[in-house]
């Protein structure tokens, strides 16, 4: 907590914030004066969070509604469920009964709203805004609004944009009369030209991850640097979420230090101070700037997307980057403020903000510096806290105005992002203007303790050990340069160790494991088990059984979470293996150990919740118990395409539960079955609990008819899975059990796109889903259902992104698209692809190399819901786009296969998305995100129909499929004499 | 509550017992006065629980343990899991160490311990006792203690002891001089031979529901009347449980009503006062006396069954017979004292208690009524409560001691209920001596809100509604003759409608159910689906699946549960038609229904619980739910021994899940199938959602290889479970999904009986779980594994009690053992008896009606435990005997199966028990009671290896077998917009 203002400088913050409030509290922003229908719907919105929240969902979906019919059934999807109680609502629920009426009018009053933040850049409105604005006096800063970039060809058309608007604007304010007080500055006069750039919209996806990304928007950076510098306009570069931040500033500044660049174009970076990182970046850029010897602008904001860091972080596991007091990021502002102008020498400062004590603050702080009004500049956004700027602008300080321009519409985002800073419980504005709180509680120095910003849902600190409860292992994050490095390093000391990896030491069948991306390449060999050494290996695991069933749920629990740990600490090298081994990019294989982390750790502490017997009633007289025992003997048939986390997943369930294990892993990935093995034995697993048996389908087959092995975990094709259960289920001699088939088979799955989609995010989404591992999940959608309406747009957005996509070695970062498991799989999936020539039309077929398994992602359109391209799995890179009438239709087609794994929707319709969670019937189904990568015990994973039996891996049932429940009964009266404790209430 | 003493009675009563008190006080009983090792024990069991629990348990064993060796393990079982903490039980653990050196001096000290309030027989010491007792002066009643009566050779043996010991005492106390106190009465002399009858002594098995109890019990009690009149000797008929109470009341009423005995003999009758019915028994008998114009004697007593009481009503789910406060007995004590004094005219009172204020009560109420001191006595128990005797006597009462004779080990239940009189908590005696209340608190009269006696164990009352939570349906008490009637009537009219049962009203194959106790008679007809049928109905129930797929959980059970309630109304008429179709007696009949009503409303609200879609974890950036879902269309096989209650369980799973069900009944019970669809219909299912499909064998597997099915739940045999198994999971075109299949096989159960088992309790639940139903439950007991110890004796004792049941129609109470299933089934018992005799050793044998499908019940004792006999199903009543070393042994036996359904133990060695319940590996297993009649929700039933999959039928996991998970994830992220509520702590 920081000390309270006792001193001079907080008295004169305290009196300038008041002078400027008594200033500013004249005028009413024009946001809190609306008074038509949005008007009102704000001011409610203020009252009642589930209208906010219907409110901000409807105005975010209105840009994709192309009819009044459209905007009509939304409007009462959303607002219907609102509580209409509330009397401020009679209004609404007329222009619902009114029905499709009222679209026009909602159209127009959304327009309306929007053109209150956003400028069109047609028709001459730009210019009158500026002009207005240089009236006031007031400098100004573009920002170009609208759809995200999913694709090379957006990113050179929005680079274009920016050089024609700076063009333009040059041109345009050639004009204007000299303005001191916006056009001076103590290192002379600066541009008028001010353009802000996201670095996003620069490139087809922006991935710290990806060295393509650095190389591409430093390219398009450079031509805006060098036609801003010739036409002597400035440029500022936007700061998006934190997971581009590192990036972003180290392109801003390499480009900067080009000898090209050394001394223009004027150019800015804008921090966050909610980050908790932004006072050592802030430290960083000075110190840079002064190496440099270059001077350079700092916007300081205090950030616009508190709300998505915290989700997103929390989503990960990740530490939450952003402080969740308003306090602290209030604190933070002004500590910022403070070292910025102490960088006076290098920093040209600009504070950005509606906060009239955060900019008191800033103006008192410059002056006890010496800094004089035109050393620094105030910077507020568009049609927000006018009054405030007025204010600012009399006390003679140079304020310049965020300007997004840009169409209406597709602006939405932009507009929500404001509409949330606006209404939200801890704006300045609506605490002024809504709120109404007195003068002295909104303008006393930020203290730490005072908000109501803590966020709960934030989580604990992660805790080793398995008696306490269940928590994600995190992804590494590959936006921090350092885990790339060591990622980098691992790989090549991971390819050193290939000879290593089994030597022929002794006679047999050997079986050799290739690299996929260079088949020459062998990663290691492993011997392959005789029939004889499986029998063995039965004999061996059913003389251990009744000494590991004996053992503790406790005691198997803890060594699954030794595991863990064993795996945490090799989980760089695992994952380095893994991308040579089955040829996965790093994030996938990353996420694949992170998985098998899981399953070790849940499944631990589901069997600790299993293992408690419990008592069925309270009964004086009895005693009944229920309780689970192990089947015996597991046989685990897994895989390659999930080396390491499906096989400890089965593996993990059959040990903790008490079962002996036989590991039968792919032929294709036998040396991640190794690694596993290695980690389960370090963490105490007895030999005879877990064998592996390398090898080919017919150690797979010859354990499913042992008549000595109780069950059977099988993932794989639904061909091998549907004679596994024929096989299991047929009783033969010797048995004296019936067997249990846990079984994970196959998927053809659909994503359905509706009229009304954020196609931004539907576009990369849909890529991740079809292309992430080259198509080849039992999870990946292979299927693109279009609606009408969308189907056009989206699929030339969609061709146009994976276009940007690279192919080739997936150890190489740059490569979204890595090779298909082994030649088989090639030529099965170009067989597909020359059968798809010829029943549909091929939109995307691109080159890929000719070494290894590579086949370049495949995008079929006008596909018939009913041809083999539509029905069969294909396990590759290619996606069937079909066409439908309408959202009924879409789902009929959905769900008309054999196949019900995964299935995705992209649709803002309340009504379709509850209709979809009803209909369609997939195990798993998505909505609004990709449909692979599922998450232990959040998404509890498995199929229906012929993709599985039902049980859910990572789910709250699955361990029972490798348990038997148990009853005990005890009858306690002995003489008619009941133990008291049993005759007292339970 | 009663209202406080202030009247002038209340003031005598006080005085009195004050009185008595201070007479009393200056000497202490024997039992708190004993230093040796077990008068320690009780001191220490004073305070500690857990030992007091040990040490009932320890004495309650020791009489069966014939070794030095086996009493030491007992002690170190008992008690090494008591707290040794207690400083006082320093010398146990000491004992404990010297292992079995202290066996001798325990069982000595038992001995001596029984020989307070036991005496023995033999050896002239029951004359000394008496006479000492003449000198006092008290005048005594007889009791013989000894095993429990189970076979018609036992009874006739204790009628002819009670014989001997009237002969006998008579000639000894011929020669008694006379004594005013106790030998005179208002009336005359009075018996000085008084002997304590049990009526449960004088037959195999006292059963109110089996008419033949009151034949033979009265004929035999018929006989201790005259030879008592003959002697001048008077006969008390003993009390015992509440269900006995009705009959015990009637037959000594009814024979005493006899012409014969109209003068003679002396006959009286205890009552018991902690009965709600208690008052109006008392009411009854003054009534029937004075009718009769014969003099009788009551004895009141509180009542000696107290937890047993309240432990059976509990589990019944009937309602609690016994006042739960124990001042409410007390005050009920001094109402039923005030009543019998007041029927002075005809009742010879007797007031048997320990309780000072309650006796001074009924000596004051005399003395108010004008009673002389020889107008009534006071009875108390030999051994207990000495100096409140000697007050009692020196107040000039008759004091007459209840005194128990007979061998002092196994008189060891009666040591048993008198040490838990005397150190129960609210035991008169242990305030008195051992707590050391103060005088005025423990002569206070009674007020219902003192004691902490509440007993919260009691069900609550029982509610109707699926909203409820679950409660078991209570069965139907036969032990009260209006139910006996009713249910005769209720046979009777139900045989008047077999002529309505299934006319012949169309073409087609006609089934007929008969009678198997008289297969002549035509229990209905039914008409035989054909295999086209068969399909329309498949076909009707895919039609219909999506709507009933789309009806909420709390619809579905909603209908179950009233379905349940339809039930009810009709249970008295199911039960009957179920007496006729399979041949079971009244209780298993009755029972039937009773789980087939628990499973409907168990079920309904499983559902209710599993309907609930969850949130798997809270993230503010995607909401993840899992939820169940149904499977599609269910075929349900079931068999004809439950031909209610499993029919209607798996179609209820079935049906509340929300998939259609096709019932196919087993040809031999289609009529109780009739009537479940009626009932399901008239609560309101709709009629596709459960179809009947009547047949053979030919409709099942039919349905089980129809593509089109989707879940086969079946019950019955091995074989045809495992074929179903196959050919369900045996994939055909046109089959798009894997088949579940729900499987319950058949048994080989056994019952171990271990050395120190409770041979009385062992014999009635072998006979029951052996030849329950014939045999022919899948839980029934087919092998006996006697330990070499016990083996002759409980064989021996086995025999005699299987030979003592009748064997008949079932429709007739009477008849222990009913008719087989079928011709088939007939044949095929027999030709296992034949087997079993060219095997084994034929120990009973009986014979059985010609007509009708009868087969009197086997034995074989020298069983092969691999032979044939004891491997293979019979499904009759055939019982083998095989003999084991040890208990180890004979846990090797008994897991030698395939099949691993249920099993029984009966031992008091808590290690034996412990090893039991971790190894004797069956689904259900059972200690110290019967191994049949699992009850829903108390006992989750089903087996393991080839008697089931697992699935447990009542159980929590079972409805998850009927439905298939979904997952659900909906990015709840709009544009970095998060749902307020959703960023909030869950």
């Amino acid at each position: 907590m920081m000390t309270p203002p006792t001193d001079s400088t907080e008295q004169a913050v305290q009196a300038l914030a008041r002078a400027l409030y008594r200033n500013a509290a004249q005028h009413k922003p024009s946001l809190f004066e609306a008074k038509d229908l949005l008007g009102r719907m704000i001011d409610w919105s203020l009252e009642d969070e589930s209208l906010r929240v219907a409110l901000f969902r409807f105005v975010d979906v209105l840009p994709s509604l192309e009819s009044s019919a459209e905007i009509g059934r939304h409007l009462e999807e959303y607002f219907a469920r609102v509580d209409h109680a509330l009397s401020g609502l009679v209004f609404l629920a007329q222009a619902l009964h009114a029905g499709t009426l009222v679209a026009p009018v909602v159209r127009r009053n959304v327009l309306k709203l929007a053109r209150r933040f956003i400028v069109e850049e047609s028709g001459g409105h730009l210019t009158q805004v500026l002009t207005a604005l240089r009236k006031e006096p007031a400098a100004f800063t573009l920002d170009v609004v609208g759809e995200a970039t999913v694709s090379d060809v957006e990113a050179s058309a929005m680079q274009a944009r920016y050089l024609d608007l700076l063009r333009r604007l040059t041109k345009v304010s050639a004009g204007w009369p000299e303005c001191a007080q916006i056009d001076d500055s103590l290192n002379g006069m600066i541009p008028r030209v001010n353009l802000s750039v996201k670095l996003s919209s620069l490139c087809a996806r922006f991935d710290p991850l990806d060295p393509h990304t650095e190389t591409v928007v430093r390219e398009r950076l450079r031509e805006l640097f060098r036609e801003a510098a010739k036409l002597g306009a400035a440029l500022t570069v936007d700061m998006e979420q934190y997971a581009f931040k590192d990036l972003t500033l180290e392109i801003f500044c390499s480009v900067l230090a080009e000898e090209e660049f050394r001394a223009a174009p004027h150019a800015a970076i804008a921090l966050q101070a909610y980050l908790k990182d932004a006072e050592s970046d802030v430290s960083d850029l000075i110190r840079w700037a002064r190496r440099q010897k270059r001077r350079i602008g700092v916007r300081l904001v205090k950030g616009a997307y508190w709300d998505s860091e915290i989700a997103w972080a929390q989503q990960k596991g990740w530490p939450i980057p952003v402080f969740l007091e308003k306090a602290e990021t209030d604190a933070s502002y002004e500590r910022l403020t403070r070292l910025l102008l102490q960088g006076h020498d290098v920093i040209d400062a600009a504070f950005g903000s509606h906060n009239l004590r955060s900019l008191a603050h800033a103006v008192v702080a410059a002056k006890e510096l010496g800094i004089p009004l035109n050393g620094y500049e105030i910077q507020m956004l568009y049609g927000m806290a006018e009054p405030v700027r007025q204010a600012m602008i009399q006390n003679g300080q140079r304020v310049r105005v965020y300007l997004p321009v840009g169409e209406l519409l597709p602006g939405i985002s932009y507009l929500i992002r404001r509409l949330m800073e606006n209404t939200s419980n801890t704006s300045f504005l609506r605490q002024t203007y809504a709120d109404r709180k007195d003068i002295a509680s909104l303008i006393k120095a930020p203290s730490v303790a005072i908000g109501p910003m803590t966020n709960a849902a934030v989580p604990a600190p992660a805790q080793s050990g398995y008696s306490n409860p269940f928590r994600n292992e995190p992804p590494i994050d590959f936006s921090r340069r350092e885990n790339r490095e060591r990622f980098v390093e691992t790989l090549e000391k991971v390819r050193a160790a290939f000879k290593n990896q089994g030597k022929k030491r002794s006679s047999g069948q050997w079986l050799e494991s290739v690299n996929p991306a260079n088949p020459k390449e062998i990663v290691g060999r492993v011997r392959v088990a005789s029939l004889n050494e499986v029998e063995e290996a039965i004999e061996t695991a059913m003389r251990f059984f009744p000494k590991w069933r004996g053992t503790s749920a406790q005691e198997r629990a803890k060594i699954l979470s030794d595991a863990a740990d064993v795996m945490r600490q090799k989980r760089w090298e695992l994952a380095a293996w893994e991308v040579f081994e089955v040829g996965k990019g790093w994030r996938e294989a990353d996420a694949d150990v992170t998985e098998a982390i899981d399953y070790l750790e849940y499944y631990a502490r589901e069997m600790l919740r299993l293992g408690q017997a419990r008592e069925t009633q309270p009964l004086a007289s009895e005693a009944n118990t229920y309780f689970y025992e192990p089947r015996g003997i597991a046989a685990i048939i897994a895989p390659w395409n999930f080396p390491l986390a499906i096989l400890t997943g089965m593996t993990a369930a059959a040990l903790v539960t008490g079962n002996c294990a036989l590991m039968k892993p792919a032929e294709q990935s036998p040396i991640m079955a190794l690694h596993l093995l290695d980690i389960l034995r370090e963490a105490g697993l007895p030999d005879d609990a877990c064998q592996l048996l390398q090898g080919g389908g017919e150690i797979g087959a010859h354990l499913v008819r042992s008549p000595r092995i109780h069950l059977i975990a099988f993932t794989g094709s639904r061909d091998v899975g549907l004679e596994i259960l024929r096989e299991a289920y047929t009783y033969r001699p010797g048995q004296s059990h019936v067997k249990r088939v846990v079984c994970e088979m196959g998927g053809k799955n659909a994503v359905i796109v509706d009229n009304d989609a954020d196609l931004d995010e539907a576009v990369v989404y849909i890529i991740d889903s079809a292309f992430g591992y080259q198509g080849q999940k039992c999870s990946a959608a292979s299927r693109l259902i279009l609606l009408d309406e969308v189907h056009d747009r989206l699929l030339a957005r969609l061709a146009q992104a994976v276009r940007s996509l690279k192919i080739g070695p997936p150890e190489d970062p740059r490569n979204a698209v890595g090779p298909v498991i082994d030649r088989e799989a090639k030529a099965r999936v170009a067989d597909y692809i020359l059968l798809g020539k010829q029943e549909a039309k091929c939109v995307v077929a691109m080159d890929a190399p000719k070494e290894g398994f590579f086949i370049g992602p495949v995008i079929f359109s006008d596909v018939d819901s009913k041809s083999r391209l539509a029905q069969e799995e294909i396990f590759g890179p290619v996606l069937s786009v079909i066409r439908a009438r309408d959202f009924e239709h879409a789902l009929e087609i959905a769900n008309d296969s054999d196949f019900a794994l995964t299935g995705g929707i992209f649709s803002r319709s309340p009504a379709h998305i509850e209709k979809a969670r009803k209909e369609f019937r997939v195990g798993n189904l998505y909505i609004n995100r990709g449909i692979t990568g599922a998450v232990v015990e959040r998404q509890p994973f498995g199929g229906l129909k012929l993709s599985g039996i039902g049980s859910k891996a990572g789910g709250p049932d699955y361990l029972l499929q490798f348990l038997e429940p148990r009853t005990v009964s005890e009858n306690t009266l002995r003489h008619g004499f009941v133990p008291p404790e049993r005759l007292k209430a339970k």
